[in-house]
């Protein structure tokens, strides 16, 4: 029997919840729960649909990309993952969709603006686009290059993994990730319905001007800061 | 046993319409029912999805915001509806959710422009959007001031809230309400409706007429006026 | 029991396909079923939500708009469809929504332009759009006058009631008709498709060019005409 | 007993997802499968809606478009497959759907631009669009028609029918191939999404830039080159 029996659990869940929440179609998207003490991840093996995926399938894999368990291929985005669990120690889950909102958004290029209080209850910053890889990256260890493209938008912006848990990926599509696998799919659904009321915003106010600091910083804090009043105490 | 199970019951039976309406994603969004008899509503505790929501788990409040009985935190946006009570006599409900295109038209600070009957079966005037509030408001008293933003927006345009049961606020969401709770709710529910026809409207024809009054007055007055005969008599 | 058993039944099963198709929210919407040789229509009770709906509920209206038998008061359209049966003898079935992208259409008081074989297999011509009614038409008695507005509308674009069963009211929503109420059903939920596909098509291309003749005709043919080969032989 | 009632059963659950992928409304829409060893198709019968098809109405057609078994009428673009299999022998099931952002985007008649990694992951060009008909096709035989301005379309662009297993058709919907019936299906399901990913991106950004050929290559090359490494191996 599996060492990892409740990892693969975790990240089976976390997986079958991107259909459920309209995230994914087909076999697109995939999402990883990580195991720290041991330095592993589970992750959804390549090209499975949902509706035939059983929990024993996720597969196991180093933080090097290297696979320590498991009879199936892991997802091709493997690499991306392996990179940012890493990069940023205190990550516990990652998700990849190609919702439709969102990956619209990294078709642009373009940041998603932040427009209102739903995004600032997530997040105090514009949702990040990295830009387009150059060809080098692409055509050398490309899904390992993605992560590192994550992270040096991270890094060139001084952004902050744990405050903005999110980036759009230029010409692909998002990435998110939290504490938890569990986090890091509710934040692929707040990206894409942040995605969506921005995209309709801008639609009919092309000029819609970003939400001011202060209201950024109120709906912040009143989720995330010291003195946060939302949710149950735990 | 609580003196209050079926005060709580029905918050409970309005909070669990907002996800089957489509009108809120995880724990966004809130609905409250007030008993005026007794002074106090019952509202969604902060934080927990609707999945697992129980209608024991509805907070008593009184109209200053404080808790008279319940074992969880009352909803963030809680001061917000006690301004609302106890401002407003004649309402025994009130809906908050951050519904895809009523929050769109909030982030543009726009009114939502009465452009059809279907707008004008449920009141005469453009869905007011209550201007962004100050920063010292934002950093003040929060919750209890976009109560205030809510009423003021009211009073300058001299709208009367027993005709116009619901309002954008700028940058942050819709909030409606009614003589009872799932009025609030289904007020919600025709906000995200008419909101979406009135985006769709202006994408293909930008200069859209407004609604012209005769046709206001009459859609008005066939369900609401002293000779109304939508609907059965009761 | 009632006389009208049958007729009941009918325009019962055809509202219920209302919701179904998602055509209607809460209580907006209705549909009808003639019986030509009693001269009288089933339709709809007033403000009566679907889920509460039953077939006895249905109200029986002579073509002059008077009830005939029925507990309930009838739909407030009732006096549109009443217009529509005494004018136009080929017809057994009328439904109206406020059908969302079919509503928008009609609150920029447009016809809808034929620009594809999705909208040449059911007409040949543009989706009309009957004018804003007069200030006289609205303070009149509306609903018979909204009937009239339709048939105006017809008569002077010299269109038959046949060939187009369906209309946009301009600043209300869709109507629909046909041989029998399944059919003006399913005429509300191709109008909603169309509205929605000519919608998206003027977005990406505002200039996009309405179908050419011989390509409309050609799907009309082939659907209704003499040697039509769609659809099983009858 | 049929002869064909394995091949039947192949189309009837192809057809029946076209549906369940929400590609089709009432009874538009189709899908066929081939058997190459007999030179024979089954397809859906012309207009009977998917609730009630069963397997066993599938009807057999020969790749010149005559019925070879089969109690119903075949579907109306049965002549449009017969041609597709005739002349391009590695396909062995054909899809044809109304659905609603790939007709939109038929009816610009324009090519749908390769924007992303979602795209690419499924073919390396433009999903093209075959220009309108001429008079005299459309008045000749309209069906065998389409299919040959299909295969024109391929021919003057120089695609390759199995690399672009997809075309638009100019005011009329989509049309899409595989190997097998599931996998033109799926095609049509790709399509779509694709499709309404396009239209999102051009509404935020009109000249959002065509993806980048070594990502072109990259996503193709993963998932379909010599060392495609997406997918379980097989």
């Amino acid at each position: 029997m599996s060492d990892f029996k409740e990892l693969k659990q975790v990240a089976y869940e976390s997986n079958m919840r991107l259909p459920e929440l309209n995230l994914v179609l087909f076999t697109f998207g995939n999402a990883s729960a990580a195991d720290r003490d041991r330095s592993v991840f589970a992750i959804k093996p390549s090209g499975v649909p949902y509706e035939e995926l059983r929990a024993d399938d996720m597969v196991i894999v180093d933080f090097d990309g290297k696979v320590v368990e498991g009879g199936m291929r892991p997802s091709s985005d493997t690499e991306t993952h392996a990179v940012l669990y890493r990069q940023w120690d205190g990550i516990g889950g990652i998700a990849h969709t190609h919702s439709t909102y969102g990956t619209a958004w990294a078709q642009t290029q373009r940041d998603i603006p932040i427009l209102g209080t739903t995004h600032a209850d997530h997040l105090t910053e514009d949702i990040p686009c990295a830009p387009p890889m150059s060809d080098e990256m692409i055509e050398g260890d490309y899904e390992r290059q993605t992560g590192h493209q994550i992270i040096d938008a991270f890094d060139s912006r001084q952004l902050s993994y744990e405050e903005v848990e999110m980036i759009l990926v230029a010409n692909h599509a998002p990435f998110t990730w939290g504490k938890t696998a569990e986090k890091a799919v509710y934040n692929s659904a707040v990206l894409e319905e942040v995605a969506k009321m921005a995209y309709i915003t801008l639609q009919i106010h092309p000029d819609a001007p970003r939400l001011k600091e202060p209201l950024i910083n109120k709906h912040w804090e009143r989720k995330h800061g010291d003195s946060a009043y939302y949710g149950q105490e735990k």
